[in-house]
């Protein structure tokens, strides 16, 4: 026990784990030993939940009995539904839909008297969560432009299916492909603060709805998740205005103006999703013929490199920074950007909440009282 | 940065306070300087919100607008009882009702927009938050039943109110008296795993209905919130033995059996509060002419403490020994008994994360990286 106060817990080091690597100085992400390009560029997202949940690649049988399954756990009850038309029609916020749809989901979870220590009850668990985010997603967004939801497909896979679900119209393999790798690149990322709010929750020994649940909370965060949303609204900021886009950027800065989606509390260099991004943004923009957001970016990331001496150490373009103009050309609308975020990331959260549960301690830490001391209780009247 | 790794973060320093302390060794457990024998004895939940909340006791009139702004702010909405009502025919579990239940209250927040630094708009989320939740439980509750959920009357306390909620009755002053006596002891107790969630959630400044939903899942594992049950079951199931209820604990101990309800990781000596709930429970017993859940407690108690020595510096009755019978005497369902901790917990809930947010800083801990390096990607055809 030590008296120093390790506010926001930066380096106490809270659990060993074998899910992700990243090295900031190198600007390289490893799950379970994998390159991120790798996984990225040869895997699915499917085949990517397989081995954050279960240590290893699977093999095609593997694969095909864990994906055939997962299709079959698309479906969202009418109770779920009609929840999510009320939530419409408040126009609630897609995030704070999201944390009550998963929530709902645990009143059909068909092994909810499972041993909270059975971990292949937990991991079908989070099958089950993970195979549902999408269809509450975007059988939100459908609810709240008054077009009716979409029975899930099973003959599409997690990406093109949600795509699928979303517009009504089946992706381009450029879109599929790229959708799916952006939900790799966001499975897993360390202890961030809505993994490790899933891991505080589920060290109770709470169920897996109660921890991602939490870890949509905590996701919801302008502090963690809102990032791409602002590069996105900036890049339409640029659009709508009659500057040149070069001026723009002049000005904003000028003016003290910060452009989001550069830096990152753990990266030094270049943020390595960020690489990925950039390419499939350059693929996207071939195919649709649309370059004005590569344009924008382009820009940006020129005149700071250029002008600004950046990338330094101390800042660098993420994901986000790309994200952002990715998913505005898949058709997903703005303010859905940080859910997207949590359909990728629960399964990193799944992966946690299994991996801690092997050698489960309750996360309980010390506050230290700094209030008056021995206060007399004086009665109301006297007061 | 350290090398050691603080699972549970036990002794880890996370957070310095001036809600409460706990004396583990004297038994103590102090609300702001007051202690919470006086607090309990003296003040109402409502004054104890409002200093947990604002730093010191309210007047008489602070007390009065704060109190009845509250008691206009208990109405939940149709869709929150529609959604509760599709639960109830699911046979959900209050906890997870309440978790969904409080997730969709965000829909109706009329200062959604606020900023997620102005603590004046948290606070009064705080207030809506705290004062719907009796009304969700009570909901649930009669919606389970076949019964039509009650309108919250303005004219009861906190604790009255729900009360009356449940059952349909106005409750006795000694009703009255002991729950609120219980939701004053259950108030906060420095960062256990459901505040200390709280405090995660919120230090992405993400809302604060997300923060209280974490906190709900985190109360909702075994290892947290659901001792008081235990201790009601084991009751239960000495009533409906065939045993004398000495020959009953002797039996179970011998067969190495585990009476809950004792022991608890930061107090040595008997909790402050199950002393204060005894009395309670006797209070009742009296007026209610049922001495069977008095007896049973006082018959294992005498011989834990005469017979096996205890209490000692390891083991002693916690709150959650005398809380269940408290409950059981006041007409609460034995498996609603977590989420009346929790209807009285959100106000400690909701003092962190004010406390916290006066200087956020957004937690984030490390993980160290234990599994393979550089492994090849090797097609799925090839494995």
């Amino acid at each position: 026990m030590t008296d120093a106060l390790k506010k926001g817990l930066e380096g106490v080091l809270v659990a060993e784990s074998a899910l992700s690597e990243i090295d900031g100085d190198a600007g390289r992400l490893i799950y379970r030993g994998y390159d991120i390009e790798d996984l990225a560029h040869k895997a699915s997202y499917e085949e990517v939940l397989y081995l954050l949940w279960n240590g290893d690649l699977p093999t095609s049988e593997e694969l095909e009995s864990f994906a055939d399954t997962m299709q079959s756990e698309r479906h969202i009850g009418d109770n779920v539904l009609d929840t999510l038309a009320a939530l419409a029609d408040s126009d609630e916020h897609p995030m704070a839909a999201l944390r009550t749809g998963v929530s709902l989901l645990s009143a059909a979870e068909p092994e909810s008297d499972a041993d909270p220590t059975d971990r292949d009850a937990t991991r079908r668990m989070g099958r089950r969560i993970v195979a549902k985010i999408p269809t509450i997603l975007a059988a939100y967004d459908r609810l709240r432009r008054d077009e009716e939801p979409l029975e899930p497909r099973k003959d599409l896979s997690h990406a093109g299916n949600f795509l699928y679900m979303l517009t009504g119209e089946e992706p381009s393999e450029t879109a599929e492909e790229t959708f799916d790798m952006a939900l790799i690149l966001h499975a897993d990322h360390g202890l961030n603060a809505s993994t490790f709010t899933s891991m505080v929750v589920s060290s109770t020994q709470a169920d897996l709805y109660s921890a991602v649940t939490g870890g949509i909370g905590a996701l919801s965060g302008p502090l963690h998740g809102g990032a791409n949303q602002d590069v996105m609204n900036t890049l339409l900021e640029i659009d709508d205005s009659e500057k040149d886009s070069l001026q723009w950027v002049k000005d904003t800065i000028d003016a003290g103006g910060r452009i989001p989606g550069w830096g990152h509390r753990v990266y030094n260099v270049t943020d390595p999703r960020a690489k990925i991004l950039r390419t499939k943004l350059e693929d996207l923009t071939e195919v649709t013929d649309d370059e004005r957001w590569l344009n924008y970016t382009s820009t940006i990331e020129g005149y700071l490199v250029d002008e600004m001496g950046l990338p330094d150490k101390d800042i660098a373009p993420n994901v986000d920074y790309y994200s952002g103009s990715v998913y505005y050309k898949l058709g997903i609308p703005v303010d859905m950007y940080t859910s997207i975020f949590a359909m990728s990331r629960a399964g990193g959260w799944v992966a946690h909440v299994l991996e801690y549960s092997e050698d489960n301690r309750l996360i309980r830490p010390r506050g230290r009282y700094i209030g008056t001391e021995d206060r007399q209780y004086v009665p109301i009247d006297e007061r």
